[in-house]
């Protein structure tokens, strides 16, 4: 792994067969992913987030002749005072990483960071729960809004998608920085349940009970299920409270990060009148 | 093009390269869509719903050892009763046309629905306006919201997305056939104010306004910009209000299809109380 000082102005990595490099595009995958505990990030300002928000970054890769930006620049040299190694490559090198159409020639490799569900004693917070989602966009829209109102924090219930996935982290555009991410299974989920003191709130197209017409006490909990299948009975029954949004048209159901987000500004409201 | 009534039991085509299966994959692209007027849509679901709609089913296609289930088999009766012209396919060819996995084997070209701009003297009406949207999950996630809280229906204006994309259509989960679509540019677009006794409210991060300590009278026009650049300068001041959704965390933005579902939530319930 390349760690020289000089990033502007000196050798690039030109072989998309390199060893770092392979490594690199296997954070592509879930497997790769999990294997490592690192994800990739991409842009500009994500990885400024990253840097911003003390996310930790393992690795900088910087395409120079791509990367224009002053700002970008200044960030590199930023992170390599605080000792981050930096891999400089050719343009075809980053392409060959990037999924983005018009890459800006700066990503990251950047550890994930998984905590613990929130102990029992927590008071004024709000965290979201999600079951089995299956669409990173939406995953990362949800970390988008629940950042907006200032959530604490995000439970990822059973057998969701990755939200170190690239399409979750750009969704989220650094938000998945300023929360706290948990994995849980349903049973630990459901466990968790009795030693704490949240208010369990589940979102459900059949409940009668209008997402308005309720208060949201606090520390809460606002679950929603899969965009299939939506809360399983299991963890509808867990909950202390069940809501719906009211829908008028042709439509039986929201996208679900509209429909989590439309109930989390409502909390929002509630507490900031 | 066939037009056997034996769907289930009959001869199926079984080359990728007939002509008319050619014809059905080039609605994958929107040049395809342009040059056609058509889209192709997919699902039992999806189907169903434009037959129930009334869209204008051009052409049915049935890979019959896909299609198993019973409401699939007898929507494909009822369109051919209806006289709609049938196409049975193998699996292979079908999967060939498919942006689905696990494709349920049936799917349908449809007509391209484009309507006028609002006449002057509407009057309950509230309709949606994106400017140059960009991507096609959120223009589909926001036909949804759309159509969920009784919204007449949508001006694309400038350069957006198309809303017959695959995933536009897909994420509408067949509100698209119950929505106006209109599409306008800027000019076109800005003309119609002057005749038109809507309400135009915008939304921008930048707005001073509070989305809920406004009244929306109707008829109402909702606006909102594209993912990246929000509304143009020209659209915010052509606005009778500008709006803005408060947010505490890092985020500085929502994702579109959740701001713009945001505020239509607060529109329904005023109208709703």
């Amino acid at each position: 792994m390349s760690n020289t000082r000089l990033v502007f102005g000196g050798p690039l990595i030109s072989s998309t067969k390199n060893r770092t490099i392979k490594e690199i595009r296997s954070l592509h995958s879930r497997k790769g992913r999990e294997q490592t505990g690192c994800f990739w990030l991409e842009g500009i300002r994500l990885v400024g987030e990253a840097a911003q928000m003390r996310a930790q970054i393992e690795l900088v890769v910087v395409a120079p002749d791509l990367l224009i930006s002053q700002f970008g620049r200044e960030l590199v040299d930023e992170l390599q005072g605080r000792g981050v190694p930096c891999l400089a490559v050719t343009a075809a090198v980053f392409r060959s990483l990037s999924s983005k159409e018009g890459p800006q020639g700066l990503g990251a490799v950047v550890r994930q960071a998984w905590g613990q569900l929130p102990a029992p004693g927590t008071k004024e917070d709000t965290w979201v729960a999600l079951e089995a989602v299956q669409d990173p966009g939406n995953l990362g829209s949800i970390m988008r809004t629940a950042d907006a109102v200032g959530c604490a924090g995000l439970i990822l219930v059973g057998n969701c998608t990755d939200p170190y996935d690239t399409a979750a982290v750009r969704g989220s555009m650094g938000s998945i920085f300023a929360l706290r991410l948990v994995k849980a299974s349903i049973s630990e989920f459901l466990a968790w349940k009795t030693d704490c003191n949240f208010f369990w709130v589940g979102t459900s197209g059949a409940a009668p009970q209008h997402y308005r017409q309720i208060s949201y006490p606090k520390p809460l909990l606002l679950l929603s299920g899969s965009e299939q299948k939506g809360l399983s009975v299991s963890l509808q029954k867990a909950c202390d409270q069940l809501v719906s949004i009211p829908m008028v048209g042709r439509a039986d159901s929201l996208n679900l990060a509209v429909a989590t987000s439309v109930v989390l500004y409502e909390i929002f409201e509630q507490g900031n009148p």
